[in-house]
């Protein structure tokens, strides 16, 4: 969450995956995304749902952004966030998103943030790699998994196997010999070495795939691009979660039914998509066993996100289940399990975190 | 719109994108497009909605094309033509079918018709790009928008670059010493010359994306395919319309939320898919900002194909806004102005088709 | 169907198209195929709709394997069993099940088996060939199609052409001679011959295409990826069905709209999708014509699979026609036309089945 406060441009930033201005005569109001933003936050800071967005931001700057961070957390009803502290930018902890929100926070560590400091604080490619592994070893003890935008950086059509060590080393050579400071690590060689490092240590390793901003390429950020990658990992069983998918959401949820490490996250799909979430979600529950769907919000920027991603999950999840439900498809007792199985306990299981309070 | 009457094969031929007969025992009458054509366009020709198709072909036949065009065209609502004049046969001109609906006609020309008509007319590749060039130029002033059929030609997996002027050249000289006359245009580096030729004049470029007649290999039509190129394009600023994009019209959804100056248009995606055009275009609406998606029939052949173009949009878009405003998710106002967007407002901005009267 | 007895991992290992345990913490009855199972079989055994697994396979296991199968079969309402027999394991036959279920049951041969069959049979790769060609001659008396999972064995991103003879012999020969008895047979020039080889008999070819067990790679059984087999095989107007097709279904639609002999069958994308099936269908719907859409259920292993594939059908056309035809947008007189084609007179004329009975 940002600590400034934002005038209407820098707000529509926040409401968008592209890195330019709205296109001339549009509003990155006029989305499913901005309208869930009015309809879910207005009422949060005490307005009425759908108010025009200059009065909603009238109101967000009178309360500032701390206040507006609180209440948007405690009124999102999330109790465990899993904060990614790998973005850029002057962003709350997760010690002070936990304040903010009276809830628990535990990091969840961006392999390639880590190995972009790591270059920054090593002399060259050698006291990198040692750094890296380090560093690596040092996060499995405090973080709750590791994450990866190896999507963004390269495409997840990566070659599956881990690179030797002479190419590691090779390669870790070139780009720190080669590398101005703050240069995003992009060499696919130590792309692959980043993941096979998490893998090894049997944290979960979250992996984003399909949409997200215009750095990546979205046909090469379908989930099923993974496949040589998920059975290579397989003897190791460290947990993979497929996070977003969309539009390739059903094939992540393939995967998640073919291989019994593999899991599948709604992340922002939900977020983005609005009205239309029911139906992202829906299709997420075809293949995807049931113990094998997480949620989250990839709330980023503005605490709105997690208000919205919050409510959209769970009003999408009881539609769908009220109608299963009505129709005779599912029976009652399955549907609240389910809910609790989704809103809760998968991720509980999959990360460790205990049992609920 | 074709000129003459039509016999029932003749008729069923326009029904389908196939090039061939129905398969034995089947109809092309048996399709959404179908059962939308004998629902939506019986009434106009004063008949029960669902008469059978040689009832429906009778009555047509009563009438001849010049006053079924002209009921159609009425019934349709649409106001203002675009008109893609590339197509071959003997089609009514834009002027004839403003006439026949009452309406404002405009013109889109067909970069790669456009190139064939060049090529017709010079006698060597050298005379024939001066030639290609001073088309561009001519129609820039008369014309609304270009339209590239790249994706049937070759694919949409171009090279993103502009060919250099050599290699425009060799590649011309080529073309037209090996062309018979009436040859279509299928060289990618003349295909890529066409598309940068356009997108220098900064008039919008309508792109065919995603199914189409059996001239083209569907998944080398994924929009996704074009993301180089819109990243190629984006300094320029040239609109980028994504015609159709079925089955991968969330990409183009994508595309269109991403990058600036990339929009994306129904196209032929709800005529083909009659009751469920309103689940096809709620997936459209997902990831577009609701500034930029476009309306448009892509009707061809059968001046029936306005009509149900038309009708299944408008059907579909309120079915969608009336859900989601009864829900709550959506404002009444919102809703009205998003219809106002899609049906006429966003293709008057792009277009630059002045104010409605 | 299984011939023995199952204990609740034996069960579950049929509700799956993995190959391992399910991950920790969860179950495969946790599943869109696991609650159809629960609600669709339990009555058939005298149970509630959705009691709970082990009551279920309690009740299973007293009444047996051979009383399940036959209470199953014969409340699927499936009349006519077309079987693939080349599936592994000691499963019942044709005229096994046809007898259980008081049903008509025809031979589909699968390719694959077929060839390694001759494999085992024969002392040389020129005997194999020979051998083979003999079988598949003989196969086209007796059965009613030929099957491939070229999917599985490699992915559809085959050569479209016909191998020519030396480089299918080459291939026979060096194949046969490295091959241990029991092999599979994954020889890319082996598997074109053999679709070749079943093309040119004139009998229907079904292809597996889209999900399945984690032997295949999803993003390889694209159907699109059929498009030069289907353009080459045109001249011989051999009916090409395509199986599941689920995640890529739309495509094998367009495939089927475009195409004269080529056909989709629902197969296993409704049996796994539960809740979902509806869906599923409904997109099926889009672009396939009518008189091209099968039904199948994939039924493999376990006897349920035939009612939950019959039922689910039947449900979700029955919901969509129901609503289309409430929506003005379909006659009833049409939905009863189009439910009896895709419930079986599509399939009896494809396959030459005879009129119903």
């Amino acid at each position: 969450m940002v600590r400034t406060p934002l005038d209407r441009a820098g707000f529509e930033e926040f409401l968008t995956e592209s890195d330019a201005p709205a296109a001339p005569g549009t509003s990155f109001f006029d989305t499913q995304l901005g309208f869930a933003v009015r309809r879910w936050c207005a009422p949060v800071l005490g307005l009425e749902p759908h108010c025009p967005p200059d009065a909603y931001l009238a109101r967000r700057g009178e309360l500032g952004p701390g206040e507006v961070t609180r209440l948007m957390l405690r009124a999102s009803g999330v109790a465990t966030l899993l904060v990614d502290t790998g973005l850029p930018g002057d962003l709350l902890t997760p010690s002070e998103l936990a304040e903010a929100g009276r809830a628990t926070a535990h990091e969840v560590v961006r392999l390639e943030t880590l190995a972009e400091h790591a270059a920054d604080a090593s002399r060259d490619g050698h006291a990198f790699l040692v750094e890296l592994d380090e560093s690596v070893l040092r996060y499995t003890r405090s973080a709750v998994a590791f994450k990866s935008v190896a999507a963004y950086r390269h495409g997840l059509d990566l070659a599956p196997e881990p690179p030797g060590h002479a190419e590691v080393r090779t390669a870790a050579v070139r780009w720190h010999t080669g590398r101005q400071h703050g240069d995003r690590l992009r060499d696919p060689v130590l792309l692959r070495h980043l993941l096979w490092s998490a893998v090894r240590t049997g944290l979960p390793l979250q992996l984003h795939t399909g949409f997200g901003d215009p750095d990546l390429r979205l046909d090469r950020c379908d989930p099923a691009l993974l496949t040589e990658f998920v059975r290579a990992t397989a003897p190791w069983g460290t947990p993979l979660v497929l996070l977003h998918g969309y539009p390739y959401h059903r094939n992540a949820g393939y995967l998640a039914a073919a291989y019994s490490h593999v899991y599948a996250d709604v992340g922002l799909s939900l977020t983005h998509t609005g009205a239309r979430s029911w139906s992202v979600l829906a299709e997420m529950l075809e293949l995807t066993p049931f113990g094998k769907l997480l949620f989250s919000t990839d709330a980023y920027g503005l605490p709105e996100l997690y208000v919205v991603g919050a409510r959209l999950f769970g009003e999408a999840l009881s539609r769908l289940l009220e109608r299963w439900t009505a129709e005779g498809a599912w029976s009652g007792k399955d549907a609240d399990r389910v809910t609790a199985m989704l809103a809760a306990d998968n991720a509980r299981r999959v990360y460790g975190l205990g049992a609920a309070v």
